[in-house]
């Protein structure tokens, strides 16, 4: 099974899918998330994998957009403890740090540890674990990268520092997307878009729809639609899978309200309880700075 | 009066400070949205404005959070119409261009642009205004910014390409907070975050607060807690203000669901038909490459 991901090998997306999976498989990094898309669609690659919304930095909705561009299905979930790690060539000191470089948001998710090395400045880049190839290219000692372990273990380099991100909380939820609709058994969760009139009350009949056959909400969010910012695109993820009957019939109801739907697609539920409290229990020996 | 904005002049925060106040006050920038928040609170500064949403890349949680952690009030909306110019120094042209600089959002959002313009490497740097900056500090007539045309007038900078952004559809919510609590009127609206027990139907019995009572919701977003991602903020803004009794009963009300409730303020609803009408006809006459 090939998978397609984002970014550099050792790249976050890339944990997730071996984590998702299993070792046996292929990974095919990716420029772009459209590029998964389009290697998924032709067939070139089995699954992809997409990072949907992160609860430090929220949705991401270029791959929400895609979704809806592309007809593949959404087929899993998965939910990962984003831990980086300060990375610099075998050798290299904390002490005689002059940069940090990696992708924005692994810099501003780590501004605190950051702040304790004084005179270090910081630039961004493009990947995360593209950080750790360009600080392995420049041979140059005094810079680090931050990334995963992983990263870290791929190029040959040292560890500096781990767990060096602001909150523990940080985590990413990935959706495996594929050609064909797979069976998600019985504890599943199912993701939708739906667009409606902007009438008064009208998103609350819609989620009648679910309250009424107790059909329980794992996430809603509205986003006002590309062209149209008064009238608005609804993502909702909800407990059960449009292979059963009471989905089906929410759905049919659903459609009353809705001037367009969606149905991304049915997947198992992660564990996300399992998670959060190893995450925990990780974190009570080690302390960021 | 003195507005606090995040980055450096000509930010696209300060030209929504300057649309939404007039040109009479006097623009603070500020290194991080944190320090809007200090300035404000502590008097140094009289309003800031935070953007909150853009339509393109979702919430700003980052602002979100500073709003529950500092006691001000949300006082005013603005919606800006992002609109990226390519500027160089003076005498720069487009065909000898090899690099552009920018906030890695700015990039993004230009990349289609970016892409006509063939063999020219792009770099992320902080922030749009400070792109510009930067190269007239380079003085390389081979290196170009993206940002508002603002920049480049402070900078006395060329405008190389203008609208070059991939969606005139690309605009950015800003909030402006205060000390105080002011009365937004008739036509207001009312952001309010709450966090409720996450248990079947007990979002729909939340929303039922605001449809019982013709309430319209105008956003809704639910974001895992940090630390307990099995629970949910809920971020809601509605039409009406909370000077109204109307309102302050379906605050009452709510407060019977909830395990918390901010009501982060209400203020004067904008005018968004104006706005969208006004940047879909100046789109007429251009088209983007």
């Amino acid at each position: 099974m090939i998978v397609a991901f984002q970014g550099e090998p050792g790249a976050y997306s890339e944990i997730a899918a071996l984590a998702y999976f299993g070792e046996g498989i292929t990974t095919e990094p990716c420029e772009g998330f459209e590029d998964i898309f389009e290697k998924v669609s032709k067939g070139q690659c089995d699954r992809g994998i997409i990072p949907i919304e992160n609860s430090v930095a929220g949705s991401i909705y270029q791959n929400c957009d895609l979704l809806l561009q592309f007809p593949l299905e959404v087929i899993g979930e998965y939910y990962l403890q984003v831990s980086h790690c300060l990375i610099g060539l075998p050798g290299a000191s904390l002490e005689n740090l002059e940069k940090v470089i990696s992708h924005p948001q692994a810099l501003a998710q780590s501004d605190r540890f950051l702040k304790s090395l004084e005179g270090v400045k910081y630039e961004p880049v493009y990947d995360t674990a593209g950080s750790v190839k360009i600080v392995k290219e420049m041979k140059n000692p005094k810079v680090a990268a931050i990334a995963s372990r992983r990263a870290a273990e791929i190029y040959g380099m040292d560890i500096l520092a781990n767990k060096i991100e602001n909150t523990a909380a940080n985590y990413t939820r990935f959706q495996v997307i594929s050609r064909r609709r797979e069976d998600p058994g019985k504890d599943a969760k199912t993701s939708i878009v739906f667009a409606m009139k902007n009438q008064a009350g009208v998103l609350y009949k819609a989620l009648s729809v679910f309250a009424l056959r107790d059909i329980d909400l794992t996430k809603i969010e509205s986003r006002p639609l590309v062209g149209k910012p008064w009238d608005y695109f609804f993502y909702i993820d909800f407990a059960g899978s449009i292979f059963e009957e009471k989905v089906q019939r929410a759905m049919a109801n659903l459609e009353e309200y809705t001037t367009y739907l969606r149905i991304l697609g049915s997947y198992p539920r992660f564990s996300f309880r399992d998670l959060v409290l190893g995450a925990n229990e990780g974190k009570k020996d080690e302390k960021t700075a």
